[in-house]
């Protein structure tokens, strides 16, 4: 199909299309003629996937180039692959470190150590989840630390739910681009989730005097 | 305090203090003399929170400003006002919804019946997960929603747990505050969490031939 009639299906304009090429969030077209360009499947699908990036996963341009080149680096295992892709839609905290955080790493290593996860050495996940409970201890919160558990059991049973639905997708591919979007997605469904739950159990809780 | 041992106790700059004073996410320091203002823990809390919200949370200036607006408003029921403060930390999409949409929305109110959670008309949660949903339908995802259940009795656990924390915190302030920070903060906790339960489950799925 021409840059058109890409742009009707998907609802993005000419331009942006033009830009997100230029990007490279987007393969050319194929050249037909000298100034015409032809956009297959392929194109339309990555199309939709770099919009939802950007617009319900609040990733960055530079971000998701990082994401398709990691999709298709072919010089990995599966398994190295799936954690370069997932580790780098973890944010970066660029600060220097804190004092709190130093401590907070501790407690993420215990907690770590206690489910019995696997991990690595500097995974961006734990150094995120550290900066995240210095935060919290910082303005008062150190207490939060005593609900680390309840997380990490529902933390584990949406990875369960994550590792059965990409699974399925068996293309190479198609794995790496499903635990992106599950990961940067699913963060986006979860957090919704919370909140509905939250209202109902505020609800339970504070409704009372209604 | 004066305004520079604020700063050397928080690790933020003078002019950035300045800042947020102007715009209102920070009270003013009590006039002393005509130039000199003096700060208490108040402020030295509230700012910490300011910077919590803004790097971990990444909310922005104005975002922070309604959130802080809420903590004060004080002429709503608890219950209500846990529910505003929520709100107002759900991303808003600013798309005309797409024709995704209205069918997403469909399956967001099944979930919620089937759950059982009790929710309100024009949630901005619901609106979101619809969003999401949307989202990765349009991407060749539809099949996701088969782990909405899985992913939405995890919210629950998460929930409880966070309204245990809550219940804690009596002061009706700091109970706006933690629900607040407990949103914005656990959705970091939480991505955080899975991020670390995928290297683990992933592993155990497709580490084989490592």
């Amino acid at each position: 199909m021409r840059i058109g009639e890409l742009s009707r299906r998907t609802g993005v304009s000419v331009p942006t299309i033009k830009y997100y090429v230029r990007e490279g969030l987007l393969p050319a077209g194929e050249l037909t003629s000298p100034n015409q360009a032809s956009y297959g499947e392929t194109h339309e699908r990555r199309l939709r996937l770099v919009r939802a990036l950007l617009d319900v996963g609040g990733l960055s341009v530079a971000g998701i180039r990082e994401i398709l080149e990691a999709i298709e680096d072919r010089d990995r295992p599966v398994h190295k692959m799936l954690g370069t892709a997932a580790d780098r839609v973890v944010p970066r905290y660029s600060e220097e470190a804190g004092e709190g955080v130093a401590e907070a790493r501790a407690t993420v290593a215990e907690l770590v150590d206690r489910r019995g996860w696997h991990t690595y050495d500097d995974s961006p996940a734990a150094e995120a989840l550290a900066v995240a409970l210095a935060a919290l201890t910082e303005i008062g919160h150190a207490d939060f630390a005593e609900v680390l558990d309840a997380y990490a059991g529902a933390a584990e049973q949406v990875a369960g739910a994550d590792l059965q639905y990409v699974a399925r997708n068996v293309e190479r591919e198609e794995l790496v681009e499903s635990v992106v979007v599950g990961t940067v997605l699913g963060d986006a469904v979860f957090a919704a989730l919370r909140r509905l739950a939250h209202v109902d159990a505020s609800r339970k809780v504070f409704g009372m005097g209604e």
